[in-house]
């Protein structure tokens, strides 16, 4: 059924090819920089990874590898960026993929003509493709706050971020209290001079252990083992985080202003503690740059040697032209959150944030889209993907905050349960 | 009733040089450093402090000011060494204490003589005393385990380890699995390139937050506001931190031999995370040090760049003959943890290990050593003293394990209790 382009070789992109590649569909796959990993590789030389040097995956091992492809259980409950790295590589490798990326090749355009998407490569090359698959990730542009005022000492984003080693004995203030602003603060601890979290809205604090067990086994246990319902999970979980941090409000940490489990709870073992040992104090949000230091909206003042944004990022394909997909409109307006509608052959594939690990969902987009490809598998009319697209916003609204932070969000259950019986009807929806 | 001579201006000889002043008692204080401060003045020019950088407190802020000097409460949880060392200061400079102390003075010898105690400086210099209080602290004589082999590494003793910078990307074994090793294993995550710790017979591993309270509140709770007696809240802590830390083997650690209520747990809120996160792995006991590396009793091998020895201390008083008292032999044999019966003028302070705070005992300690500097108590005959060294030892052999490492193990709610009834009823005993 025609080729399909995938750009970008990270963990999205391998699995994708890996699925094409295993249905017998022709591929062809791009990568700005030199070696495949993407995200998980420190300091690719693709310039978009976010990778501090601390970097541990979330996700417990058990949980986290490809079903066909376990993971070591050798390696520790929570892999580091590099063993996480080695094991995409050595799953690229096995399956004849790094062979088939063109590297160093920057996709400049995706044009929908007739019957296809003509993709032009840095090169100024051409070439027409049936479908193309968007694995370029979601957390590359950098996404700052407009403070008032100005600040003398360093500012850098998240993104920038890769060791302590800039901040030795330095005042550093981190404002986010996502995982990346809590994994650096903590990162921090012990080496800056002293590190503030300033946070707008606060967080659930989540550890990554539970009775000394990997939290994602609890939620997996109550999930599929005893087969409750994801929204029940969320609040057994709740309630049994609850217990184990305690009131984080004694550390500092106003509670947010939803129930945990309508939220995406930050996860860190050691944030709690850190406070509580005096290394990471926690203040409301900036309300102004003052030149050595930050006025905070509670009216205290503090000065800095440095200031970290942690706070997020922008989704952007800049390869897309905004008429053709407009990720400020329409990120929560995509079929089985893949397809446009308009433009069934683009494809998004990793580009949904569960509670729980991305790879095994891709894993099945993956399957998903080499279905498309192979024509074991075809879309339902417009109408009937706008149908889906309607009742998934409905869903969220019901479970999460209605925030546009939350359009990523996915049940990661629920999701690879409905690819899966999409393929098993050779129907999708 | 005459004058008493202090050896030592740590937070022990402070104490008891503030009581002592309290009841109006004349005394002398030599120090061999030139400040105050003992273990908790970091790099201390006395030479004698084990403290690092990272070095925080286990006892959580309540429960471990004097009783009428309470720390500021809006200090962390668990206060640094620099922020105890400033309550230290700020204690012995209210009391006057900081004048009273003879600086870079050493104390050569300490010899019974009729009716009093002879003294010997540095300097040559000889006094004459009532009574000596020994407060010399017991982490300062580094004691080695003598491995077979030689290592072509670095090999130092935690009591000079101070920070990870010379760590950095260094493999590093630690042995030992003590507050030391376990602090220092931590510190090294993240700047050493991998750690080891090497454990003989393992340990019980408490954190140090349970449900986001300081685990000693949570004993505290039990013990001082429901009255439980101190077997009691030692069994049922027990159960609740297996609860809040789940079963250790999951992370490589044995189950120690014994109860964790019979042995003198390690403390580590992070030991066992980041065990998960691969930073740190655990291996029994060295069997052999073979050149670049180190074979283990479980016939595994690995090399290394660093061995750090957190294997714990001798108790020596280098001032005291052998024949006037031998720390070897005559730890448990001290009259309420502190007088030596043979010779009732020479008084330890500070030589003891409760499982909570030390501070607390050695305040009523040295309100204990003032009562019988002023004659307000009297101590018992030697038959009495013997009797009580007796009774105490009969109680520690039932309540923790019978091994000569517990010998400084007191209860501390209720030795301070006899403490406080020997200075009411006016005979100590």
């Amino acid at each position: 059924m025609g080729r399909t382009c995938i750009i970008g070789a990270g963990s999205s992109g391998v699995t994708v090819a890996k699925a094409l590649k295993e249905a017998g569909q022709a591929f062809d796959i791009f990568e700005i920089g030199s070696q495949i990993g993407g995200m998980w590789r420190y300091g690719n030389d693709n310039g978009r990874s976010s990778c501090y040097a601390s970097l541990h995956i979330d996700t417990s091992r058990p949980n986290l590898g490809y079903s066909d492809f376990p993971i070591d259980p050798k390696l520790p409950d929570f892999l580091s960026h590099r063993q996480f790295l080695e094991h995409l590589e050595a799953y690229a490798a096995a399956h004849g993929i790094p062979e088939k990326v063109t590297f160093n090749t920057r996709v400049e355009s995706v044009v929908p003509e007739e019957g296809g998407y003509r993709v032009t490569l840095g090169s100024g090359e051409v070439r027409d493709y049936d479908r193309v698959v968007i694995a370029t990730g979601h957390l590359t542009d950098t996404r700052q706050p407009d403070f008032p005022g100005t600040f003398n000492g360093e500012s850098l984003h998240s993104h920038h971020y890769r060791t302590a080693d800039p901040f030795i004995g330095k005042r550093v203030l981190v404002v986010g209290i996502g995982n990346s602003a809590v994994d650096i603060a903590v990162d921090l601890c012990r080496r800056a001079e002293h590190v503030t979290l300033s946070t707008r809205r606060s967080a659930w604090v989540m550890p990554k252990y539970l009775m000394g067990v990997p939290i994602d086994q609890w939620s997996g246990f109550l999930g599929r083992r005893l087969r409750l319902p994801s929204p029940m999970v969320r609040r057994i979980m709740a309630q049994l985080i609850k217990l184990g941090v305690g009131d984080q409000r004694r550390f500092g940490l106003p509670r947010p202003e939803h129930p945990m489990y309508r939220e995406h709870a930050t996860l860190s073992q050691e944030l709690l503690p850190m406070i509580g040992h005096g290394y990471i104090d926690v203040k409301p949000n900036v309300a102004e740059l003052r030149g050595d230091g930050v006025a905070f909206v509670d009216g205290s003042e503090a000065e800095y040697d440095a200031v970290i944004y942690a706070t997020g990022y922008e989704v952007t394909f800049p390869f897309l032209d905004r008429w053709v997909f407009d990720p400020d409109l329409q990120l929560g307006e995509l079929y089985r959150r893949m397809v446009v509608p308009a433009h069934p052959g683009l494809i998004h594939a990793g580009l949904v944030q569960p509670v729980g690990p991305t790879i095994p969902l891709v894993e099945v987009q993956g399957k998903w889209i080499a279905a498309l490809a192979s024509g074991a598998m075809t879309l339902p009319s417009r109408e009937g993907m706008d149908a889906e697209i309607r009742a998934h916003r409905d869903y969220q609204r019901r479970v999460y905050v209605d925030s546009p932070r939350y359009v990523l969000e996915v049940d990661g259950k629920l999701y690879s349960g409905q690819m899966k019986a999409d393929m098993a009807s050779g129907v999708a929806g």
